[in-house]
């Protein structure tokens, strides 16, 4: 094995390495993924935004519809080199050359587990397989990519047989694939030296182990010079080396520049978007708490100094700072949100809300704006400051039929009632709310509801983002009815955007037209 | 820097590496996460049966909640070292005492951005307090450990310095902490190189970079014998390394034990229902996809060889394979998958359910059973088998008041009209389902919403596991009324449950016992 240490990559240039993104292929290729022709497009062109080199768009041979889909992409005319997915056999670099691609990532077995085992081949016949086909793509002209499947598990002396012949039939490059995530770093390292004494390596890695980034830096280490990855690491089993992660880790461990990082959280949420799955809250670079702060040391330690407990900056990825309430909050953290909504309190005022919001925290809620604004107003002997609007009653029937919601609801000191209909009852719930509050305008920003397991009496907690002119107000609510919940907390936040109503300028909320 | 790789990892001794589990302090401190006594107790417990060595049970120092529960785990006898998260002041030490801790985790600031910026101290200052809180507590007969917190930040020439204080005043060990998630593998190498020239070092490492593992690997080369973990890798930001990865790749890539892999499903199922923190589905190890294979390629291999495309055989973490039917389903998984319910096809048969479950697949739908089933009696004329069981009317009411819901149910030739309340309208309808359905017993093993978002007219996607006798099957129905869509799942599945009315042995349905 190599005797290289990780530290070598600080001798790396910065333009030395690129990245393949394969979200479209083998991210794709995660149980119960499907993305349609424009979901495609929309990702591969967020993914030229980001300057990322090369574009697998998927496996021709999948079908006609699969098909469809790469034509739509390589019709986009991208700055990246776009390729598709071949097995080892000419009908599936037919079906390529048909989509327009620019290249082709050909698979070809190079474990004898995946040469006898699943192809029933030999290792003498993959050989001359790859030979033909790469003479084949590359006199149609595609920019060429042998990937040798399950190599981490292979006997590297054939490794490098497969991809000396794979280069002097004419490939562009080879592919060291840790396909099933068992590789261990210096396997890697010591894979991609050996099949790189032949020409340019690519380096696959998945992470089974919680190495994939590892593995994809041992790789470079070792000589590669190009990363296959997916956007939030989807992909099979436990998904492949995210893209973002090798970027970042690459730009702010060693300087060099793979992709453009502050296009990376906007990928990163599309990607989550498109194919429907959530983010993890801790989730490096992407996720929900990656640059949220809410323990009292790590709220005032940020206050003092940004950079107190972050790696790199939030922008630096495209993001913004949070800092967040809860269980651990400390004074520094509760002043400074109180003074976003304009509160100022006392030493004592903060000392007593301090230990509220740690309370509430500690039963397990997340804090909202509202929790904090009701806890300043109880706390400051504001309690009685009177709700502009409230709900004093909700009607919803569902099931067959229209969906059809009535609310009665109290603005100032007028009671107003009205009905609505929706695609279900919250949506009717809600059409009736709009409908009574008049040209109170709102935007409901985000409307979340986390996902319920457990029993179908479980609680629901539903959390939204109202705006109302420039202030926007986060506020949560929990029942066990999911229709309850959420015109509570639409209403809740409504209710705190009105100035109190013995304000000078009060504003004036305007019956509905129809009224 | 050293130029030690990684692959000397192979000379380590199977019982050298230790875990530290921070699950109950560190990853607690991720925001919206907090844990009462009970699941504090029943994870440690977990981490018990895991073989786990130290167990980290809080901060004595936030609060009295907080004692009471490290008291909680304290009291639970485990054979694990149960310690307390102290600041770097005596009074700290004296409330992790309290609770009758066995060590404690000192945290004194080792950057110079931490000891001016955060704390407004110096660097003689923190070698003098650590001096004298590592004697007070060695003095009180506690196991402790010093953490020089932002240690890869900090001036290594001054780590060295603390460490050898903190060693000097009768520590047992002393922590390289990359607490924000900021260093290379090279930079930890050296790190815990420089501090173990004094004693025993633990390693704690974030994964803001995607390198959690990477380096806890790293520090473990340079002779770190003791990492920090949580479970699920939840904690400050992009979160802590996962205790799961760490444990399963110093297992399968070094032969090296620090806990008993079998455990650690349990152990990861259990930390994501305390906290709420689900898991990804591409979640190393514990994750929903960690051992599913969808696409044809894979499915197959899979079935000629178990090992085709998996690192490690799932039973070894404590789980089962999963074979999943979607877009990239190929003919032996299909045809394994309808073997499963004894239902046989012919070859010409089976390319036309394979062809239908992919295009439904292309849909974007996860192909659940009854969709598989569908298709096969779709495709071998059998469609016209009468359904057993059906909804004809649903109606939900709620908002205010007692949730009511109704339903008409055709069960074989009869209309059954019955209602329920309960805790929401989906539970209402649930209990009418029930009623109408008399003695039709099931068992709802799973019911489960994916997270909803984007605007309230979203569609829901309800998946539903029932259970009847010694026969499982899961479906989902999506609509954008949930009462419809959990509904319509749960009583598709019965329809599954029920044996065609033709068959042999034809089981009755017994009308409900006030019918």
């Amino acid at each position: 094995m190599s005797d290289k240490p990780f530290s070598t990559l600080d001798d790396l240039d910065a333009d030395d390495v690129q990245l393949l993104d394969t979200t479209l292929r083998d991210g794709e290729q995660a149980p119960g993924i499907s993305l349609t022709a424009d979901q495609k497009a929309t990702v591969a062109r967020k993914l030229d935004d980001a300057d990322v080199d090369f574009v697998e768009a998927g496996s021709a041979c999948t079908s006609a519809g699969e098909r469809e889909t790469i034509r739509r992409v390589t019709s986009l005319d991208l700055d990246a080199t776009v390729t598709s997915f071949c097995r080892g056999v000419r009908r599936d670099v037919d079906l390529a050359l048909d989509c327009d691609v620019d290249g082709i990532n050909l698979v070809v077995p190079a474990s004898d587990r995946h040469i006898e085992g699943k192809v029933g081949s030999s290792r003498e016949e993959v050989v001359e397989t790859t030979r033909d086909l790469v003479a084949y793509a590359k006199s149609e002209g595609l920019w060429v990519e042998v990937i040798g499947e399950d190599g981490s598990r292979a006997d590297f002396d054939y490794l490098e047989e497969l991809a000396e012949a794979s280069f002097e039939a004419g490939a562009d490059r080879f592919c060291f694939a840790d396909t099933v995530g068992h590789a261990s770093p210096g396997e890697v390292h010591e894979g991609v030296s050996r099949v790189g004494q032949f020409g340019p390596v690519s380096v696959h890695t998945h992470d089974d182990l919680g190495l994939a980034v590892t593995n994809a830096l041992a790789g470079i280490d070792a000589g590669a010079d190009l990363v296959h990855a997916t956007v939030n690491g989807i992909g099979e089993r436990a998904g492949n080396v995210a893209l973002e992660e090798v970027a970042v880790a690459l730009w702010h461990c060693y300087d060099v520049d793979s992709a453009d990082t502050e296009a990376l959280y906007d990928l990163a949420t599309t990607v989550a978007d498109v194919t429907n799955v959530p983010l993890p809250p801790n989730k490096a670079v992407s996720g929900e708490n990656a640059f949220a702060h809410e323990s009292g040391i790590h709220t005032d330690g940020t206050l003092k100094d940004e950079r107190m407990y972050e790696p790199y900056s939030p922008e630096a990825v495209g993001r913004e700072r949070r800092l967040v309430l809860g269980k651990h909050a400390g004074r520094a953290g509760v002043k400074a949100a109180l003074a976003e909504h304009d509160v100022e309190v006392s030493d004592d005022e903060l000392a007593d809300v301090v230990q509220r919001v740690k309370d509430l925290g500690e039963r397990g809620k997340r804090v909202t704006d509202a929790d904090l604004l009701a806890i300043a107003e109880d706390v400051q002997g504001r309690e009685g400051a009177e709700r502009r609007v409230e709900v004093l009653d909700l009607t919803a029937a569902s099931g067959g039929g229209t969906p059809t919601a009535s609310v009665r609801i109290r603005v100032d000191d007028e009671e107003r009632t009205a009905a609505g209909t929706g695609s279900g009852p919250v949506d009717a719930a809600m059409a009736a709310v709009r409908d009574a509050l008049g040209d109170v305008n709102f935007h409901l920003g985000s409307y979340h509801v986390d996902a319920i397991t457990g029993g179908t009496d479980a609680v629901v907690n539903v959390e939204v983002e109202v705006t109302r002119g420039d202030r926007t107000v986060t506020v949560s609510a929990s029942d066990s009815d999911i229709t309850s919940a959420s015109v509570t907390a639409v209403v809740d936040a409504l209710d705190r955007l009105l100035p109190a109503r013995d304000d000078e300028g009060e504003e004036e909320v305007a019956a509905p037209a129809g009224a």
